[in-house]
């Protein structure tokens, strides 16, 4: 396949403007100040589903669209913002959703997804729903994977894009890093732009598998499901596809639970938004990169999405964070 | 005195226009299709300082440096939003603030007062801050009250101004109210524009002073700090100013603490941005009111500000409200 460049990244913006949100910009007087640099928050957190999974899902139905391949009916499995998104994108254009959930999934979660028009089907396994995709497949069915897909990949890296043109220049970027759609679509877009800007991915340490895999130049996978409370990034490995584009990374940051949660209570509290603990990564990765800058750099951290159940969000809260300002 | 016209809101908004933050209005396709109405909310919780506040105590420095009159030094009486407003306005404007604030005051609000370069000083209980307000003004110290303040009360008023020019047709408007100066505000500028736009208040009924002022044609004070997690509107009285404009409202609507929770457990699930309990009351009197409605209704609700301890934070989220879907 060809490598995808920046200009697959402006076809996808093309495809989705209009249909999701332009998301905000935030910033923080009291961060900036405190900390001595410039700390850019590109709030997808209040895109469409509240995840920048969004933009992925609706490009890669334009794109079926455009090719005259519109599919009656998608498939999706996720138990995540992947579910919401393509429940969502698929009732943009008419398309019947199964979404497959696994066993356990909160009461919350498979509402919202339904509430989208999607049907909704509990597996009791991986494997189960694997095999139920393959069916419906059989039946004509589209698989629209969460990340190994060019189009969701362009449909992630629009984000990018969009945030590049609401802001003056940056040198860094951030992402947190799953199975590396977002990450793979956040440095194609931003190198194709400048590839003088920095761009880095976060990982849980418990997840740690894409820098685990930087670093041995081959695909690790985790053993079994890590533990972590950054939900939106449990996935056990990346894909060839998105190995491919996490080479061209500046580099993976590995994040500890304790920094997830600190930046998590903090930046609702300064930034007056919900987010997910994974979208904190980027946050604390870029804490971790500025302690080795000797001059004040202006940096652009992802907040990747703001859906919590209430057990995360009691983990989140149990202990009060607030009471020990941050430095580096 | 006389009374506020549109005009001093209009010239308000000239005087903040560019120092504060042009606020989005958020709405939730969810919302509107279970409820059967359009529901616009006013972001004020992405205001500077995190509160509508911000506004009316910028508007009342702007309008002292105009008159000539900037003080060398500020005092504020507050333990909430107000505190963090004045001491920011003042930095704005270089002058020096004196906040008071009771003893028992968290320490997060007193370091985010802080931050923002004004001097904090712990008061025994409202007596001792009367006392020393009393002192500091004789030596020439400017008192910014919380509501009873034709310049604070039009600041408040912009958010309507602003809201209104941001948004199609609205049927009705519903604002928290504690003191009085965001719902006189709210009404001034929302009757002026078009006097057939409903204007409401909403209050905890375990605070609802100003709605038994109304009731009874004079103003009730409350005996004691009322017992409400809507921390925003404990104020035991409006003032003879305010009741003045509340009279022009169409009613004071009354929320159980139940409501109050439900709802800021929801609009932060929905929005995805963080409010204050008290910023919840607009949605639950708004729900209160379309029940007797016969037809579909746009209705504007005030998200007054998104300041809230942890203590508030573990007693909003203790229990699951999102399984109980929302029904009119």
């Amino acid at each position: 396949m060809d490598k995808l460049q920046l200009a697959d990244i402006k076809a996808a913006q093309q495809r989705i403007c209009g249909h999701v949100h332009k998301t905000p910009v935030l910033s923080s007087s009291f961060l900036d100040k405190r900390l001595g640099h410039r700390f850019l928050f590109k709030a997808e957190n209040l895109q469409k589903v509240g995840a920048f999974k969004a933009r992925g899902a609706f490009n890669t139905l334009a794109w079926l669209k455009e090719q005259g391949q519109l599919p009656k009916r998608v498939v999706a499995y996720s138990s995540g913002n992947h579910a919401q998104s393509v429940a969502w994108a698929c009732a943009q254009f008419n398309v019947q959703a199964t979404i497959l959930m696994p066993k356990g999934v909160s009461e919350v979660k498979a509402q919202a997804t339904a509430g989208y028009g999607a049907e909704v089907v509990i597996c009791a396994d991986r494997m189960s729903a694997e095999a139920r995709s393959a069916e419906l497949a059989k039946q004509g069915a589209y698989l629209i994977p969460p990340y190994d897909h060019d189009q969701v990949i362009c449909g992630q890296g629009t984000v990018t894009l969009e945030a590049l043109s609401q802001v003056d220049a940056v040198d860094a970027i951030f992402t947190p890093c799953g199975g590396g759609g977002f990450l793979s679509g956040t440095t194609i877009a931003a190198k194709g732009i400048n590839s003088a800007i920095k761009v880095f991915g976060a990982e849980p340490i418990n997840a740690n598998d894409a820098a685990q895999s930087l670093r041995s130049g081959n695909i690790v996978k985790l053993p079994a499901s890590p533990d972590t409370i950054a939900d939106g990034v449990k996935t056990l490995a990346v894909s060839e596809r998105t190995f491919s584009y996490l080479k061209a990374a500046d580099g993976i940051l590995e994040i500890d639970e304790h920094a997830i949660i600190y930046w998590t209570q903090w930046l609702t509290h300064l930034l007056k938004v919900t987010i997910e603990p994974t979208a904190a990564l980027s946050m604390a990765a870029a804490c971790q990169w500025l302690t080795s800058q000797s001059s004040a750099k202006t940096v652009l951290l992802m907040l990747s999405g703001g859906n919590m159940d209430l057990a995360t969000r009691h983990q989140i809260w149990q202990q009060d964070c607030l009471d020990d300002l941050p430095t580096l």
